[in-house]
């Protein structure tokens, strides 16, 4: 079994982990473009070796876990490359923009869209993890358009890993992921700066600053790299959100400011069900 | 050594447990407007016995842990009720109006006003934690106006639980708390509806919603009925870093609609040093 894992980061590299696992006579080999990314990995055991693109003709799988911008422009090279049986899947979190890059090619058969609902706000080799997906949703798009026994072959593995399998338009993906993971990270990294533009003085945050403070802005270590790619690609979406975030933000300000605590008191309450929604993202893990 | 803690909840009730680990032999009793936080609190040992505020001038210790309103209104009659060597501390997450309602009493010098920043999103009597305030930072206002001796002992007790003591001005404490705290509240809350109106279909929250959202929403599981008397109290410094919050969020929707990628990857990579002050706060721990 022969894997090749184009961009040996967070994603890639736990996958490399898993399939190490599972498949111990596995060879899994690395394409970075950064080499730094791919010595680490080789330090770390996620990889066998380095290759290029050029070796893509004899590989059995090929993840290809890199910014979404990259993606699109990557994936109908690495279809031009493969062969008859290559499965090809990638893992952005962007999914129209990637489906529609390969809608045409005539390999598209041999591509699985996917989102695995996985990851930590940290990045690179280093960041790998076993068993990172372990109960956790991976979103399928277009399955239909993926020849049959490479769905098999694909889906036996994802759900080896442990995945949850869902099945999705890319267009309702996007949609839905606006809401739930994209808003969630403009949200934190906004919060992280008004904190900090407030605060010069650090030492102010470092002292004050409690775990409810530390949940809330946690995303906002992620990846720039990684994330502004997502924000153009599901840029309509992205501002559709931000701009109801915005209006129920304003709308919190303007009870505050008419001093209407009943209606404060009732939106918080309203919004506490997400306890159960949590509860239920608890007992899926 | 005898103490009465005011509200059974969260707070009090580890500090409770704290105390019942550092002084075996300290008798500790209840006050409750909820009967069955009482019965709650005696079942799981935080309390030895209910009591009321009749036997306020036999404590050694009252500790005041009720949402920040009702502290107002309880303190002065709780000092009025006190012995001459009674300490009494509250923990509310506002100080201003805490201090200002206690400043002319005979008894002011029995108080230290103080803001423990420990917790987690439950509330209640069974969300009580031993060891919850073991390396966190415990803000104390205005501490001059505290008697030596009272000052003296009641450091004692909250360096054995563990905590690390600051002290500020009651307006600056309001102040930086509103960024550091209260913001990442509103924050949550507002996530939480803006995605809960959204998914109408509560099952995809469920299944599309990842460790990310999780973390960043989890807020939003606080009670109503602490928070709305805190923002009540702190408005104006509420909404002003609600202005600068939403504003920062109107920027980075302006930028992604102008398609300027550069000046969001910008924005965030500047962000991202939130991670030095985020460690700061995990070495704290």
């Amino acid at each position: 079994m022969k894997v090749v894992i184009i961009g040996i980061g967070l994603i890639g590299g736990s996958i490399a982990l898993d399939i190490k696992r599972l498949h111990p006579n596995a060879e899994i080999a690395g394409i970075d473009n950064r080499e730094e990314h791919l010595d680490r990995a080789l330090e770390l055991g996620l990889i066998d070796c380095k290759t290029t693109v050029e070796t893509l003709n004899e590989a059995d799988w090929v993840i290809v876990s890199v910014p979404v911008n990259t993606a699109v422009k990557l994936l109908p090279e690495v279809l031009d490359r493969i062969g008859d049986q290559t499965i090809v899947m990638d893992v952005g979190s962007t999914k129209n923009p990637i489906c529609e890059a390969v809608q045409n090619h005539p390999k598209r058969r041999n591509f699985i869209a996917m989102h695995p609902i996985a990851g930590t706000e940290f990045s690179g080799p280093q960041a790998a993890v076993p068993g990172l997906f372990q109960d956790k949703t991976n979103i399928i798009c277009e399955v239909e358009k993926t020849a049959f026994l490479l769905q098999e072959k694909a889906l036996s593995l994802l759900v080896s890993m442990g995945m949850r399998i869902r099945y999705m338009e890319p267009k309702s993906h996007d949609r839905h992921i606006a809401y739930v993971s994209h808003l969630s990270h403009i949200s934190a990294f906004m919060l992280g700066k008004t904190v900090i533009e407030k605060e010069k003085n650090e030492r102010d945050i470092f002292d004050m600053a409690g775990s409810g403070f530390e949940s809330t802005v946690r995303l906002a270590k992620s990846s720039p790299a990684m994330w502004t790619p997502i924000f153009q690609q599901n840029k309509t979406q992205v501002v559709e959100t931000l701009e109801e975030y915005i209006a129920n933000l304003v709308h919190f300000k303007e009870l505050l400011q008419n001093d209407d605590y009943e209606a404060i008191f009732n939106e918080m309450e309203s919004v506490n069900k997400i306890r159960e929604i949590l509860n239920g993202i608890g007992i899926k893990k």
